[in-house]
């Protein structure tokens, strides 16, 4: 898959570009604040449906001005497809794909793989399960529909089951038959859900070891520990048997919406542990195994974006990054940086073909 | 204020160092977790009696190992000092000055001004309200041990009125005596706090907004606001107003514990609004002018520890903020990067003394 060109007006603080990019790596390069992440957010956008960075809309579209407009041509298994996103203050976002509007914008998703890797990403490891469930879940969604139908129609259930837990207080015999009824579901569907997540996490981790072993050169182990509550015992069970303890609390205890991916490097939490650098080194090869996965279950290579992507890594880990750029598994690659010197030596190494883009104060110019 | 030489044993992955340091600028380099930044923290932790990334002090020993220990010379306005702090496992730490142990730890705070200024600040900006809050508190309390005690005292108050709120439900006419009395204490000495922190925001403010302007070469205006409800009307008169609604909600919502400081970059909350960079640039800034203020206060220099300061900033900023290393306004620095090149290149320009250290694998050796 290929990025050919985009047209962006008014996106944050870029208010008007017209690009043309190689098929092999784009370069961004420019000052603290001049634009180049929006620049990759904007592609994520028309990917994603939403920014990277900001989730609210509106707040993405550049100050003083009324709408923005991504539009954006690709090459997907050798056709060519037009798309188009904008957004009007107050208005619902508009998403087309070949001047059609989609009907429903989740049909849109899943179309236009990517993978975007940005220093933000430290939070995987440093915040909550939360981050790392939302990982999963957004890797699985974005091949799988029914796994995402699977989670939503959990968390209505969790959410009817919380409620009337709440409101039971002081008659909780009364609600039993009706508990009866979430558990049973929250059951069924958790195992689903537990399913799709044990396989993917089986899959997804010896590729994220030979990328870290790559990278570090093999220096560190790490390894990734999926823990569940569904492991111990049926889940029902568990509910049942919590019940009184969860009336108490007023939320249910027990259940995949409280499942943790513990990761290790070399034998202990690498949110403890881990330098800087170390955790950098570790959500990039979990990025890029990410990559090689979707890689896998599309058919076709996803776009590749690089936020800053060499800082905090040593030499060594460098130029292993920059050798895995270069191999034939990544393709086409956009990368920020706010030196041009370093990024010129980087991406002439690889070997790929490549072009630069001078970004300054939102004003996007190719440099010959 | 000079930190002349340090001793450590196990402490994180650095088993064991001898180190002589230079009264100008002290740099650090390795490969990605070699213990750079351990190191650091060894002389943050010998200042705070706690480790700048890790509050459980257990997990900063070793692996492996039982005890960890820093000793560390000063000379503090023109005498040695000696500092000793110790950790067992499953034991309370230890911390003595002149090989006299403290009776209570808090005798030592303060007596060792130290500024870090670390990638991880960004959550100074990128997270909740507590984490500004906490800024402030942690430099007021360094010279003023009275706002130290009124902060103890306001958060004791504030539990015991929450737990009364809560356990209120239903009878709620009975506690109005006693919640009068808590509103009485929660006013009066939030009237202090506030006090302190108007105070000590008016003087950060120009010095903060003096260095953001060096360093990004007035490309950008950046403003701090203070917002707390005891600018709108007398604190008790809020609480007593909303009474009602606190034992609704089960906890007080109005008072000080909910003072926010808003940062802004060219008028917009730079959360939202600004770069990688720019958010780098903004606080480090932040810190720098803490800086000032500390050495104002203390009559004499803190220490300086800047860990991973040139990543992200663009060539300018990186220029502007060697300049200001370089001049007077700064004292004893400690630096750490994973490029000795590049950081042995920015030390030369500063025109300080230095010494260069090599980090491998927990191993810090002089670099001659």
């Amino acid at each position: 898959m290929q990025l050919k060109h985009i047209s962006l007006l008014n996106y944050k603080n870029i208010r008007q570009a017209e690009l043309e990019f190689e098929p092999g790596i784009n370069c961004f390069v420019g000052n603290n604040g001049a634009g180049k992440t929006n620049l990759l957010d904007s592609i994520y956008y028309i990917s994603f449906c939403k920014s990277y960075f900001n989730p609210i809309d509106s707040q993405l579209i550049c100050h003083d001005e009324e709408f923005f407009v991504i539009q954006a041509q690709y090459e997907i298994q050798n056709q060519d497809e037009e798309f188009y996103a904008a957004l009007r203050k107050n208005r619902k976002k508009q998403f087309k794909r070949n001047k059609k509007e989609y009907s429903r914008l989740s049909d849109h998703i899943g179309l236009l793989p990517l993978v975007m890797i940005s220093p933000g990403d430290e939070r995987l490891i440093s915040d909550g399960s939360d981050q790392r469930r939302k990982f999963i879940d957004g890797v699985v969604s974005q091949y799988n529909k029914s796994y995402l139908a699977s989670i939503l129609r959990y968390n209505r259930c969790l959410t009817q089951r919380n409620a009337l837990l709440k409101s039971a207080k002081g008659r909780s015999a009364s609600i039993d038959g009706q508990l009866e009824v979430w558990d049973e579901q929250l059951a069924s569907i958790g195992a689903l859900i537990f399913d799709e997540r044990s396989g993917f996490i089986k899959e997804l981790k010896p590729v994220f070891q030979k990328y870290h072993r790559f990278i570090s050169g093999e220096s560190e182990v790490v390894d990734i520990v999926y823990h569940s509550h569904h492991q111990r015992a049926s889940l029902e069970e568990q509910l049942k048997k919590n019940r009184e303890r969860d009336l108490v609390l007023g939320y249910t205890s027990r259940g995949v919406h409280r499942d943790e991916l513990e990761f290790l490097l070399d034998g202990y939490p690498i949110k403890k542990n881990g330098s800087q650098g170390q955790t950098k080194t570790f959500f990039m090869a979990l990025k890029l195994a990410q990559y090689e996965f979707l890689n896998e279950h599309f058919g076709y290579a996803p776009v590749l974006l690089l936020d800053d992507m060499f800082d905090k890594l040593d030499d060594y880990r460098a130029a292993r990054l920059i050798e895995l750029m270069g191999g034939d598994s990544f393709h086409q690659i956009f990368i920020t940086d706010t030196q041009k010197s370093r990024l010129l030596e980087i991406v002439k190494k690889t070997g790929k073909t490549f072009s630069f883009f001078n970004v300054n104060d939102g004003n996007i110019t190719q440099d010959i």
